[in-house]
């Protein structure tokens, strides 16, 4: 007949699966230890019983687990997994209109003896094929029962009371219900990443190894670096980014201030990656050996931090590649190869990768194979430039293939770009992503943008990780060299979201040059040249860094981002977030002045209930910055904030206070 | 290499079409002429220009259609199509990186004389190849266009104006585009259903025959129900739905008010189908021959009006089924066929299918030969009872299959179910569905629910049929008798949705008697026993419905539930809502008293600008029940209604008056 299907008989429907991220179409994330919780639509015709149960399993490697999946009402179902490795794993939901079941719920409300009778022999067939389906010692248990069913409903004698007790055990039950008939089951499955923690919750400290060196105008090396950690360390940060490390093109290098025509001391820009000496799997030697820089790394370990490595996938003129690859690359008609252009822009240093080489698959294999290189070298972060400037196809491929044999390794995406393209590359796979934070300033423009990504459907899949500034982005307000504004965005990114980072020695040092009025681009950036910072300066930002990101340590509602929640502040100049940890009931209220020249004050609202607070009792905020403590009482509270000592408050809330009931001796 | 795609030079990404119904795994429903407007994200990496196109095409049989898809900003790309005929249609969004546009693209924004004289190269080689792939006429054009270019470049006297204004030619480039390379092209694909506009915009009379002879007690014949048909050609019906007309089972046949003892002379529920003398193929004796049914259909067509039958899959005892084909039944251990129970509910008169049958195949082709027996005598609305009891698989291919054939053939499925299952029912392929309506009575219930019908997810698939009542269900409210209960019912049912319909004869003659308190059932309902129905009587609510269906016709506002939406009213016993046809400007506003006894006023809210209206300037609104006008100013007017005279306003706006600019000799 037309196209009927292979099996005809499956009765369950599984209308949806949620959360989901398009459909299944893309994997959602969560981070090892997190609940998986889902919630099942699944449905059948008629009046028989569904079961519904939720299986997973580590991709295609590990054991096969399941859960039975529990009625709400409403044919909705749910269930839920916490898987404890990161990797990927694979789980589906399983519906199927279960025999037994039925026959046991029909049981339940038949009253009449014969009905009964009848019901008991229907049942005896059915524990007979769960029998079958059963190894030795469930068999066994199931046949006794099964002729204890067939004695009772053959004996004369026996009442309808007493039948029904016989059949409806619930501990054989359970038993039988091990051994389902599943023949006629429906399935439907989905992909998750699972990362570890460190994808969610991770403080960034970006700087240019060169610019390390203790004396002004010296090649900072890895060493020098490595002399920095425990101040780093001190100051919280837990991964230490890099731009690229390896040799720097030759041909057509810039000089200072991106001009055109680099002076023989020139060092070039980093992301010229490849000269003569090496390419993408070597060091600048100027950095150092490897040597060196396995000493960083494993010093770095020591003290809790992670180096992150960019991925800059494109070439100086001069890199190896270019000679031993020339169809890696697009040429021009007279055979030259096609630098990176966006007309009227030229990038004449830079050659970019042709993704549509007929050589792809060589192509994307020594990409990966750089990757791989890497992690030989002990690193497991990477910071993806300008990912989407690559085929999309291949990023989900390299990703998906490297968390395939490492699945502690993150990819954070350096995308500025159109909303679509962000999230894009989220779904494909990266683990964290840079966000439009930075240029995100007023009231209004921060409670949308963080709605959005901590509350709509991207937060299944796209971890928001904000920088306040990078070595390409001096915004405008930084530009005022404001130490308010400066605390102030690094208070809203540090709070805001599990994952932030600043390019650091600038930050430090409120460095707020650009090169030219209207630009974004720092005065005399690193990118460039040589920079030699003084770290030690009395009037640097150090101290609140730190004292922030010891906050975040101490306090898991700001080590994630759900539940993120803007409270109501009459005060266009304030904005106030609510930030909570379920597990630990760890509360934190973030008040930030986003004025940075006057005080501002105003009634700040709490949805008490929903914090199981007391309205008519006092509760304590606790100023995780001052160190003060303020009683507050009711759902309307009094803030004020001076940006000329400290533009805002963090505050840990503690629900109860101590009362003469529990000093040692009231009773 | 670890799971590298076939062809990873695919950099194009498609990231939604939508509308869409579950990310595309059930298909979108439309009516034959409607506009199908999609609206598509889609990107790829980097500067490069994307071409998307919409194809779709007739289910694998049409002509492939394909139209450019118009790109919006932000990766939205929006195209529409119009399929005129009823079917299943197929319909794909293709998108790639272009070569030929991203060229043009390029070379607008170049300003250089060497860089325009390489681009042309580079366009040279790009024609090169569309000729290639183009048939003679413009492969020819393609060429000589070509050799201009290479000319032009290399004529050392032409300047960067000239170069330009050859190469990006318009009119040549539009050919160009016709022969795009698309070897790198990606797709994604969905299905469509369109049906004929009855689908949408029908209006249903249900009617036993067996209850229409002209004499009491006489058992009413299809030559009966045809002397009829002119009456409700004049109310304006439109559908004539019929309960089964099958022979009926006398094996545990059921008596008046469903009694388990039947007399002699009962004649049974036309449900229990089947008996010795035939089948869900054949025609009860007493209704008449086939010669009468076809004379009736007949009848009916000439005056716009469709016989509707009832597709009731299931038997009664005595039905043929039963005996040829007992692997159809499920068995009890006695041998016995068990019949249709829910403990402690028991219908021994009926036998359902066993859809878990060995022999489901067989199965599935009889019921399906049953459809296709019944469009042969020239049906082509089947309102199928109770079809979330039967297989859900099961209707999706049998709607998928008659519909392959016989795309104008319209299925309603009458479920009173969950709503998961309710949706469910829609999303597998049933054109029409029964809805909620029936027990939605208050102003908040109805805001509600037909806000979800109408602007949910739901709309794409679900089209509701409002009964305010049907031969099992007499809901509270009309169990009053108050004749404005039946005429609010009646208009809101007719004017929320562009499908309606009543149990006819109960209707018009107001019948309120329940067969119990509390229960919903219609005492000595026509289920059980002949009835005889005094048409002529002159309280019957006729001429309302008569009125009412003719101002569903005069206005395409109401054909159809887009653009439903409510209007603030100050009185919690007035509801008010407006439809809008955007095609004729048709604009449709109902005001509805719950209130069945008092007169309720109140201060009714338009938002002017959506409707065009000028808010300083008069407008007319024309009660089409009651044929009066009103004079109407600014966004507040002033409503009220007094239900013993009409419960209800439905008036057209109109939103312009004459005014002397518009008399004849004004100029």
């Amino acid at each position: 007949m037309t196209d009927m299907p292979a099996e005809g008989r499956c009765r369950a429907v599984i209308d949806s699966v949620l959360p989901d991220v398009d459909g299944g179409r893309y994997p959602l994330k969560r981070i090892a230890g997190e609940r998986v919780a889902l919630e099942a639509r699944c449905y059948a015709d008629g009046h028989d019983r569904l079961r519904v149960v939720l299986c997973w399993q580590a991709d295609g490697r590990g054991e096969v687990y399941e859960v039975e999946m529990t009625p709400e009402g409403n044919d909705v179902w749910r269930a839920a997994f916490q898987p404890r490795v990161p990797g990927r794993y694979r789980y589906s939901v399983i519906a199927w209109v279960d025999a037994f079941d039925s026959w046991m719920h029909d049981l339940e409300r038949r009253e009449e003896l014969q009905d009964i009778r009848t019901a008991l022999a229907v049942g005896a067939a059915l524990l007979q094929t769960a029998a079958g389906r059963a190894p030795r010692g469930d068999a066994e248990l199931l046949n006794a029962w099964r002729a204890r069913l067939c004695d009772a409903a053959g004996d004369p004698h026996s009442d309808a009371g007493s039948l029904k007790m016989i059949a409806l055990d619930s501990a054989r039950a359970d038993v039988a219900r091990r051994h389902a008939d599943r023949r006629f089951a429906v399935r439907r499955s989905y992909e998750l990443v699972v990362d570890r923690r460190r994808a969610e919750f991770s403080t960034w400290y970006e700087l240019f190894p060169r610019s390390s060196a203790a004396q002004d105008g010296k090649h900072g090396t890895f060493n020098d670096v490595e002399r920095q950690l425990p101040r780093l360390a001190r100051m919280g940060f837990d991964v230490l980014y890099f731009p690229p490390i390896h040799p720097i093109g030759r041909v057509n290098r810039k000089g200072s201030n991106n001009s055109l025509a680099a002076a023989p001391a020139d060092v070039g820009s980093p992301w010229a990656i490849g000269a003569a000496e090496g390419g993408h799997k070597d060091i600048l030697a100027a950095l150092g050996g490897f040597e060196d820089f396995h000493a960083l790394v494993a010093s770095a370990a020591r003290l809790g931090i992670e180096i992150a490595l960019d991925l800059a996938f494109q070439c100086a003129p001069d890199h190896p590649y270019v000679a031993e690859h020339p169809q890696w690359f697009r040429r021009r008609p007279d055979g030259s190869v096609q630098y990176a252009e966006n007309p009227p822009k030229r990038y004449q240093d830079i050659y970019p990768f042709d993704f549509e080489t007929e050589d792809w698959r060589a192509l994307w294999a020594e990409l990966k194979s750089i990757v791989d290189f890497w992690i030989g070298q002990g690193i497991k972060i990477f910071r993806v430039d300008n990912p989407h400037t690559k085929a999309l196809g291949f990023w989900q491929w390299l990703i998906g293939a490297v968390q395939r044999d490492h699945a502690d390794v993150i990819f954070l995406a350096e995308a500025f770009t159109r909303p679509t393209v962000m999230r894009g590359l989220a779904k494909l796979g990266f683990s964290q992503s840079y966000t439009y934070f930075t240029w995100r300033n007023s009231k209004q423009e921060l409670t949308d943008y963080f709605s959005e990504l901590c509350t709509g459907p991207s937060r299944e899949y796209y971890r928001p990780n904000l920088w306040p500034n990078t070595p390409d982005i001096l915004p405008e307000p930084l530009q005022s060299g404001l130490r308010p504004v400066f605390a102030a965005r690094l208070v809203l990114a540090a709070t805001l979201s599990g994952n932030y980072g600043i390019y650091g020695p600038t930050y430090e040092l409120m460095e707020s040059a650009a090169r030219e009025p209207g630009s974004e681009e720092y005065l005399d950036s690193e990118k460039y040249q040589l920079r030699h910072w003084s770290l030690g300066r009395p009037d640097s930002l150090r101290s609140l860094i730190a004292r922030v990101n010891r906050v975040r340590r101490e306090n898991p509602a700001l080590q994630a981002n759900q539940g993120l929640r803007f409270c109501p502040i009459d005060n266009e100049h304030l904005i106030a977030y609510l930030k909570r940890d379920v597990a630990s009931g760890n509360v934190v209220l973030t008040v930030v002045n986003l004025d940075p020249v006057y005080v501002q004050s105003g009634w700040l609202e709490l949805e008490l209930e929903s914090l199981g607070i007391d309205p008519r009792a006092d509760y304590q905020v606790h100023d995780l910055l001052s160190d003060q403590r303020y009683l507050w009482r009711g759902p309307r509270n009094y803030v004020s904030l001076d940006p000329q000592r400290m533009p805002a408050h963090v505050l840990r809330l503690r629900h109860r206070l101590r009362s003469e009931h529990d000093f040692d001796y009231f009773l």
